[in-house]
């Protein structure tokens, strides 16, 4: 299988501008014309917002170049939202989200086939969101924009049920291989293939080295489980762990421009005995660590006791808090268990607080969950949790996957974001079997932006709804090229393609060698209509 | 990626008995001991069908071993169930379902360790399902067992809502690729990653030579679409189709000892002028011929016309009629429209037909249908064809996945399945792109296993269920072997676990290298029930 590099990336850069005069990135994707067997003529293009800064024009590892940023201790998101204060930030998500679908309304206007019109008008006719709405989403709390005023690099980014699912990749050193450049490998794997955001989960050595690296090179927002590093700086033992060293490490995680932070702090100690009757007891890294420092000192969780210090921090920088869910369910058996539901009533009540010093916060959730136990988790997360957006882990729907993880968690991702769910962490092939190495990156990114995309058909984003008629409606004239470039994985597509199809003329043929020439339905289909 | 062979297969051979003397396979997978620092002690197997005849003995492709079946012209499955009579077939299929949970229960009396009773207990003392259950629900037509009477060497299978869901996988020969040895080998490949029917859509050369090479070696259940024998006789002109070449083919199938057949006689003509505003038309390769046909000629098409006629051949060899959707939806624009609906209740009309003459129907679905509108399509086949056995091809829950069409296609059939949906049609990688080769038929087999695996959870079978709970204790307790013995592709799941776990002592480590020995939270939460 080919890793994606930057000139797989179909499609030629294009900008379109915001209120405060910044460019907004687009690959605009050009289709063929209709051949004269069908309704001919143009088609029109495609649009997609370009991620991948520097990695999608260049081979080799630029940093993007820095955004302006207001000074560490300005208002945050959340404060000027409340003010009614539109930031270049949100007048950035808005034109992200969907302003392209106004460049499409003038392109529509050239286009003369009949088809074409009929299928995209309605779609483009629907109202854009603004600004403006983007602010009221923020004030409000259901989304989200992680930017650490010391994160220049990254480019703006919603994440709320209000517009497009985004998927997070999760890289990261263990203790059995640290190599920074390998990270950075998997950074460009993970943001080429469509990363919204990337979470650095590094552990062992070299951390901090290997997060700067990421943080100055990485177009997206970067996210950090701190609790890792506070960790290994006190040698890995985590009765050692104390309030001190955690909040030294998130000073300098702070300082270094994290977007987000996944903080466990509604693990309480009174939690622990709904761990007991568990068949795989407690299996977020992070849940595991703190139980066992609580239950050894006989204290209560110090992320806990010290929210509002957190807070204070993360107020300072505009960090997003992604309030972890220790207790996740590690298994079926597991799932929507009184665990699971306690902490996620606290993680509302913190929710609660960090609104009060004008902190953005996400909620993390499960984990492995069967089908028809999901829909009852956005639920609770609504009610409890005030439609803060929801970032869940898969979930899985089944524990018997392994080597094929990425399926069993795309599968419960796609109505996870269904139902609601704003950002969905991806899961690779080698989940419970190793740490991923770039190739699973890419596979666990595609499956998930699949399942990102699928929900926001059943969300209704009219975005989603074009790419898809489009897709289709290539395949139904037999434009080769223009499937694959509307493909996640282009060259892919385009080798499945053509190991099958040899010396035929390849991409002009009007079958694939799925049925052939003589059996092709909608070959038939299509001189169906033109002799009525 | 390893493709399957008969040593990748885990478990030794044992066998259950019915109330007729037959032997029903299955495959016992042990489970090693727990080590010393959890509860120690021995665990419980697990069981599964076999369902590999042959292939899971040897290297060679062997015929299976015929059964024995009464003469053609016999009563059907649903003419016997009706009379109050229990078949071979209806005892094997109760057996089959479940009886190795009454095995499991004596397993179970010599298992001290309380962890393992606790959990697998309430599982166990569920209601088995008995040959008279599966009688009943043949009778009610909400069950079919496709066996023809000319196909000895099948093993019963049982579709139907009330037991566990089946896959099955495409296979065949096109016209730019004709080699029944490879279709053989495809063959393996599906039934070793646990297809419970296959499908020979052979087109081109040698399509009977290689049906009957299939037909003998298959130890499942064979399906085909007698209306692409039939145009290949008449030179792949449409128009030269005609009743008469139809029924000599139906006629040689039967002999052959098809099992089941996809008739696609709910397409009437009035239903045309519905599919001249869809975006991709007709999809369906027999509709596609079919409509052809009945423009050209002006006439109602000849499957409904002599529908009568294929009920009396069907009736004769107790062929399963799965009445095809020559309409259904190619793309998301076109799902749930007007052409998909209007043939549905056509289809629900012949089912009645059928019935009468006590002939064995399912119900094909679709096709591609975003994750929202999913659900409506189980509602309306349950409505309008009386619960049927409905039979999916997917649903894809977006067009844009080309190249990862086994994920979006496993998707959508993981949903439908969960709302009741009997069989699932695998989608392989090379869907609208290419013919699959035998590696494409494994991943999209196991991505389609997996998804009607997951729906055996919603749908709250317990069999489905102790799968789970059996793999979960093997991960909390690092039994990493017991681990690949229980996932899908065993030899997979091992080389992701020991590609980077290296000189570490390998299956005996307590940690993977996602998170290293430090930071296992499975293994901290361990600790901390060992010591309270």
């Amino acid at each position: 299988m080919h890793s994606l590099s930057f000139r797989h990336i179909p499609g030629r850069l294009t900008h379109r501008f915001t209120s405060f005069g910044e460019a907004v990135p687009f690959r605009r994707i050009a289709m063929s014309e209709s051949p004269a067997c069908f309704q001919p003529g143009k088609n029109l293009p495609f649009y997609r917002f370009d991620n991948t800064g520097p990695f999608g024009q260049s081979p080799r590892f630029l940093p993007p170049e820095p955004r302006k940023r207001p000074p560490v201790g300005s208002p945050t998101q959340l404060a000027s939202a409340k003010a009614g204060i539109i930031t270049p930030e949100m007048a950035f998500v808005a034109v992200r989200e969907n302003a392209m679908r106004s460049q499409l309304r003038k392109d529509l206007e050239r286009i003369t086939r009949p088809r074409v019109r009929a299928i995209f008008r309605p779609l483009l006719a629907q109202r854009l969101l603004t600004a403006e709405d983007i602010r009221r989403e923020v004030a409000t709390r259901r989304l989200v924009i992680p930017a650490n005023f010391c994160h220049p690099e990254a480019l703006p980014l919603g994440i709320g049920k209000s517009i497009s699912t985004k998927v997070n990749a999760n890289i990261g050193t263990s203790v059995h291989r640290a190599n920074s450049q390998e990270e950075l490998r998997k950074l460009r794997q993970a943001i080429l293939a469509g990363a919204d955001t990337v979470m650095d989960l590094s552990t062992g050595k070299a951390v901090q080295e290997t997060r700067n690296r990421i943080l100055r090179h990485s177009p997206v927002p970067i996210g950090t489980v701190p609790i890792y590093e506070a960790l290994d700086r006190v040698n890995g033992d985590p009765l050692a762990l104390s309030w001190r060293v955690f909040q030294e490490v998130l000073l300098d995680q702070a300082q270094a421009g994290v977007d987000y932070m996944t903080i466990h702090a509604g693990l309480l100690r009174r939690h622990l005995p709904y761990t007991q009757t568990r068949l795989t007891g407690i299996v977020s890294r992070g849940g595991g660590i703190l139980a066992t420092w609580m239950h050894h000192h006989h204290k209560q969780n110090f992320l806990y006791e010290h929210f509002d210090a957190i807070l204070d921090i993360a107020q300072q920088y505009d960090i997003t808090l992604s309030l972890g869910d220790g207790l996740r369910p590690g298994c079926i058996y597991d799932s929507n268990d009184q665990a699971q539901l306690a902490e996620l009533k606290t993680l509302g009540r913190l929710h609660a607080l960090a609104g009060q010093k004008d902190v953005q916060v996400m909620i993390e959730g499960p984990g492995h969950v069967p089908f028809h136990k999901i829909a009852a988790n956005q639920e609770w997360e609504n009610l409890w949790c005030q439609e803060a957006p929801f970032y869940t882990l898969g979930p899985l729907v089944t524990d018997v996957g392994a080597g094929y993880d990425h399926i069993t968690g795309a599968m419960g991702a796609m109505a996870m974001a269904s139902y609601g769910t704003a950002m969905l962490c991806y899961v690779t092939p080698k989940e419970h079997l190793g740490l991923p190495d770039a190739n699973d990156v890419l596979e666990g990114m595609i499956a998930f932006k699949i399942a990102a995309h699928a929900a926001d058909l059943a969300k209704g984003f009219p975005q989603a709804y074009i790419h898809d008629h489009m897709m289709s409606l290539a395949r139904f004239e037999f434009r080769w090229k223009d499937q694959f470039v509307l493909s996640y994985h282009p060259l892919r597509a385009q080798e499945f393609y053509g190991k099958e199809i040899r010396g035929t003329g390849a991409e002009k043929t009007h079958f694939c060698s799925m049925c052939g020439p003589k059996f092709c339905p909608m070959k038939l289909t299509q001189e169906l209509f033109q002799h009525p």
